[in-house]
C-alpha cells in the first residue's frame, strides 16, 4: 500500500454517510488516504495527536467534516502547516447553518478552506485539484473529469430537447423507482 | 494573594474591551480570579496546558470568550471537568451570529453555558451564582446584588412616574453629556 | 428518598421527550433530582413558587426547558439566586432559533446558563459538572464519563479503520434496523 | 385627572426613547395612560403585581416593550385578561430580531399583539384603534387621523410631481439641516 | 343569527387548516363570526370592499392570514378603522419568516397585531381578549379560560410527578396512537 | 414550428419538476419557448454561447432557474441584454435562502428579474406579462388570466360561506385523496 | 413632453434618495417616465387608482420600492397587467431583508421582477432592458451601456495592473476627498 | 520578475481595500502573484479569458474576491482546473452573508475554498499553505509564521497577566491614539 497524500477524519460516525463522499472521489482518481474518526470535542488529545503528526506521515492535505459547533476543521488547522478543508455537516436543528459559520469563519491567521453544507464529494475534487500542482498526472485527471462533467451536461440536454419536459419527467420517474 | 477560583480567559486582546467586564464583576463580589489570553487558533498547545491544568490550580470555573469561528469555550470544556462559560463575542460582519452558534451548539457530552453575545457581565454573574452554591457567604451576596438590581429599577420607575417622560428623558440625555 | 439536587422543569408535557435525556444524565450519575411541568405563561403563579422556594427546598441548580417565545428559564433566574440551565426545545416553525435568542440574550443582572437546541443531555451534564466543584465523587464522576466518551470514539475509530468505510456503513444500517 | 385607560410599560429606562413614541400617540388622541418601568428580570414581582392589578385600576390595555430575551409584554399577557401589544427593541447585537421573535412567537393560549421592531408608534395606534371599538369618539379620531396620513402623502407627492426629485431632494436636504 | 363581531378571512383556501382554529376558538367563547377567502393578490377589489364595509357590516375585529408576501392583513389595516389581527402562516419554503417579517414590519401609522406563524388559535384568543374590553360577559370567559389552562397544566404536573416521566411518557405514546 | 420568444433554462435535470411550472405558463398562454440544460458551473462554454446567441435567435426573454450558488441567471443576464428572469430553486440544506441571495443580490449595471423561491409559475407568468406589452394578443390574456384567478377564488369563497369550514375541510380532504 | 412609459412610485419620500437612482437610469436612456409617491398602507384608494389606470395612460412598466412590510409592489402587481419591478428598501433594523422577502416571495398569479435591496439603479436597467424587446433603439442603447461597462472596468484594471494596488489605492483616497 | 504563482483578482476596485490583505501576505512570503479586476457580470469574456490561460500562465492558485451576488469565483472555479479560493465581501446591506452562501454553496463537481467574510488574509494564508505542499521553503515558512502568530499572543498574554486588565487597556488606547 502506498502512503496516503489525504487524511479523512469526521467529528463521529453519524457523519460517515455525509463524509464517504469524499474518500468516493479520492477512490476515483486513484489516490491514497486514510479515513478516520476524530473528536475535537471527545477526543482533544487524538486531536492533536492527529494535527501534529498529519505532515510527517507524508500528508498533503486534511479534510475534516463535523456539524453543529464544528471545531475539528479549525483546531486541525491550527496545529498543522497543511491545508485543511473543512466540511460543514447538516444538522437537525439549523440544517447547517451553524457548522458552517463554525467552520468559514476562522480569524485570520488560521484559515479553514471551506465547502458547501454536506457536500464532502466538493471537498474531496478540491483535494484533488489542489494535488494537482504537484502531481501532473492527477492535473490531466482533474480536466478529464472536468469534460466528463461537460458530456454527462451536454448529454442531457440532447435527450431533454428531443423528447420534451413531459417524456423527460417520466423517465426521470422511472429510473427513480428502479433504482432504490 | 489567594488562589483564583475562576479563570477568565480570551481569544485576543481586542475581546478585552468585552471580557473585563466579567472580570468586574468577579472584583465587585470579592472573588479571586486570573484573566490572561489563550487563543484556540494562534497557541493550540497553551489552550490545552490551560485547560488540563485548570482544576488541579484550583480553578472551580472556566469563562472563555471568543468570535467568530469562536473555538475556545468548546475546546477549553473537552479537556477540563470544570464548568465552562462561553461568551459570544459580536463580530464586525456577522454581528455575533456566528460566535454564538459556534459556542452554544456543542454536541452531547461537552456542554458549554452560553450567555448572551457580548455579555461577558452575565458570565461574572454566573460564575457568582455558580460558586454559592458551595460558598455560602457568595449565595448571600447574590441575594443582595439581585436585590440592588431592584431597588435601582425601583428607584427610576418612581422617578418617571413622578417627573413625567418629557422631563425624564432630558435628565437622560444631560447626564449622558457629562459622563463622556 | 434523598433531598433532590436539581429540578428539571419544562413549559409543557409536550417537552418532555427533548427534557427526559436531562433526567437520564443526572440519573446516570446518581443524582438525586425533581421534575415536573411549570408554564411561564399558563401557570405563572406557580413560576413563581417554584423560583421562589427551590433555594430553600435545597435545590441547587434549576434545568428548564422551553420552545418559542421561551421564557421559562429567564424568568425562574429572576426570581432565585441559584444558576438556571436554559435548553431551547427545538419548535416545529422556526427550528428553535426562536427558542434559543429567547433564552440566551438575557439583560445584564440575569443570566441563564444556555445549551444547544434540544440538547438537555447537556443541560443535565452542565448541572453534574457544576455540582462537581462542591462534591468531589461527582467531580470524579465526570472525569470518568469522559474518559469513557474517549474510549468510545477510540474504539469506533479503530473498528473504522481496520474494516473501512464500505463495510462500517453496512452495519451501521443493520444495527438501525434491528434496534427500531 | 381621569383614570387611564392604558399603562405603558418598558424593561429599562434605555427603551423609553423608543416607548415614548407610544406616548406621544395616546397625547395627540386625548387618551389618558400611565407610563413606567417594570423589568420582568429584575423586578419580577413588581411584573406580577402590575400585571395583577391592572384590569382593577381600569387599564383596557397592556403597551410592553423590551428588547433582547424580551419577556416583559408575554409574561404580562400571561397573568393579565387584558389584551397586551409587545413593541420589541432593537438590540445592539442582533437588531431585535431577537426581541421579536421573543415577543412573537408566544405559545397556544396567550397571545401578544405584536408590531414592528422599535415601532412603539404604531402600539399606541394599535392601543386607539381597540379602544375605538368602545369608545366612539375614538373611533371618529381614528377616521380622522387615517385621512390626514392620506393627505399629507397627496401633498407631498404633488410637490414631487410639480417640482420633479432633483428640486424636492434639494429641499429635503435643506429641512434636514434646519431641523438638528 | 346574530349580527358577527369578527371577520376571520385568508389569503387562499389552503390557510384554512390553520385559520379554522380561530374559529373554533370564537365557537367556545359562543362569539359570532364570519370566515371567508379575501385574496390580496388575485382578489384586490375584494379586499377593498371587504375592508372598507367592515365597520358598517358591525365587526369589531378582523382576522387576517396569509403566507410568503403576506399582504392581506396589512392591507386591509391601510384601509379600514378596525384593529387588524395578522396571522403569519408558515410556507413550505422558508417556515412562515417571510410571512412573518411581511405582516409585523408595518410602517408607522397602519399597525397589525401580529401573533406567532401558524397560531390562529391565539389571533382568536387576543380578538376575544379585545372584545374583554367592551363586553363584560366576554372578559369573565377569558378569566375562565385563564383559570382553566392553568387547572389542565396542573393536573399533568401532579400526574407526572406522581407517575414519573417513564410511565407518563409511555402514557402520552399511548394516547397518540388511540387518538390518529 | 414557430420561432421560441423565451428560452427557459436551468443548471441541472434535477430542477426540471420546479422549472416545468414556467413551461406550463407558456403552453397555457400558446407562447412558443424552447427549454434545455444549461449549467454555469459544468458547462461555462455552453452558457456563454447560449446567452451571446439568444438574442440573435429570436428569444426575447430568458428565464434561469438554479440552486445554492446560484449563478446560473446573473452569468446569462452578464452577457445577453435581454431581460433575464431569476428563479431561485429551494435547496435540501439551506431551503433555497442561498439561491435566493445568489441570483437576487446582483449588483448595479446587471439586473436579474428575481421571482419567489421555486415559484417558475410567476416565472413564466412575469415573461408573459413582459411579452404582453408589445404584443396586445397576449396582453388581454394576461387580463383574462388575472380575471379567471378571481373568478376563482370567489367561487371557492362563496362554497366556503355557504357550507361553513367544517364541511368545506372535509371536502378538501375529499379532494386530496382521489387526486393523488 | 411625450407621455412616459414607466412609472416609479415609492411607499414614502423617505425611498427617495433610494428610488432617484431608477429615474437617473431612465434619464441616461433618454426614457420618459413619471415618478410619484403612492403609498399602500396610507393612500389605498391612490394606489388602486394608479395601478388601474397605469396602462391606459401608456405605461409599460411599473418600478416600485418600498421597506419594511413593503406591500406596494405586489399590490400594484395584483391590479395591473403590467410587469411590475420591485425595488426592496434597506430598513434601519432589519437593513432591508425585511422588504425583500415582502416582495419577493410573491403567491403564484402575481408576480414581481425583485431587484437586489436599494438597487433601483437595476430597476431602471431592468425596465429598460424589457423595453428593449419592442423599441431596436433602446435594445441598441442596452448593448452599448454593457460595452461600455466593460471598458470602464477594462480601464481599471490596466490601470491597477500598472501601477500595482499600494498607488491605486492612494488616488482612490485621493479621488474620494476631492469628491465630498 | 518571476512568473506569478498566485493570481488575485476581485470584481470592483471596491474590493481592493479588502483584498489588497490577499497581496501583502504575498508579499510577506516572497510568494510572486498578479494582481488584477476581473468583473463576472460586467466583463464576462474576460474572466473567461483569465480563467481559461490561467494554468498556462503558471498560475498554480487562484484568489477571487467578491461581493453580493458573487459568482466570480464559482465561474473561474468552473473553467479552470486549479483550485480557487473564494473570499466572501461584506455587502452594505445584508453584511456579506450573500457574498459568503454565493460562493460557498457550490455544486457537486465545482469546489471553492471559501475563507471568512472579508477575511482575505486567510486566503492569502491558504494560497501558501496549498504551495507549502509543492515547495518545502514554504512549508518552514509556514512553519515560522504559525510560530510567530503563537509567540506574539504569548507576549500579549505575559504582559496582561502581569500589568493586569485596567493598565493594558489604557495602553491599548494610548496605541490607537497614537497610531491614527
Amino acid at each position: 500500500m502506498k502512503k496516503p497524500l489525504v487524511g479523512i477524519i469526521m467529528g463521529s460516525d453519524s457523519d460517515l454517510p455525509v463524509m464517504k463522499e469524499a474518500a468516493k472521489v479520492l477512490d476515483e482518481f486513484g489516490i491514497d488516504y486514510e479515513l478516520t474518526i476524530v473528536s475535537a470535542h471527545r477526543t482533544p488529545e487524538r486531536l492533536f495527536d492527529y494535527a501534529k503528526t498529519a505532515e510527517d506521515k507524508g500528508l498533503e492535505i486534511i479534510i475534516a467534516g463535523a456539524g453543529g459547533a464544528a471545531h475539528l476543521p479549525g483546531m486541525v488547522a491550527s496545529i498543522t502547516p497543511l491545508p485543511v478543508i473543512g466540511v460543514p455537516v447538516k444538522t437537525s436543528t439549523l440544517n447547517g447553518i451553524d457548522s458552517l459559520l463554525s467552520i468559514v469563519q476562522m480569524p485570520g491567521g488560521v484559515p479553514v478552506a471551506t465547502v458547501a453544507i454536506n457536500n464532502a464529494k466538493n471537498a474531496g475534487l478540491l483535494a484533488v485539484q489542489i494535488l494537482g500542482n504537484k502531481y501532473p498526472e492527477i492535473r490531466e485527471k482533474v480536466k478529464k473529469y472536468k469534460s466528463s462533467m461537460k458530456s454527462q451536461v451536454e448529454a442531457k440536454a440532447q435527450t431533454l430537447e428531443k423528447i420534451g419536459y413531459v417524456e423527460y419527467l417520466k423517465q426521470m420517474e422511472k429510473k427513480l423507482k428502479n433504482c432504490c
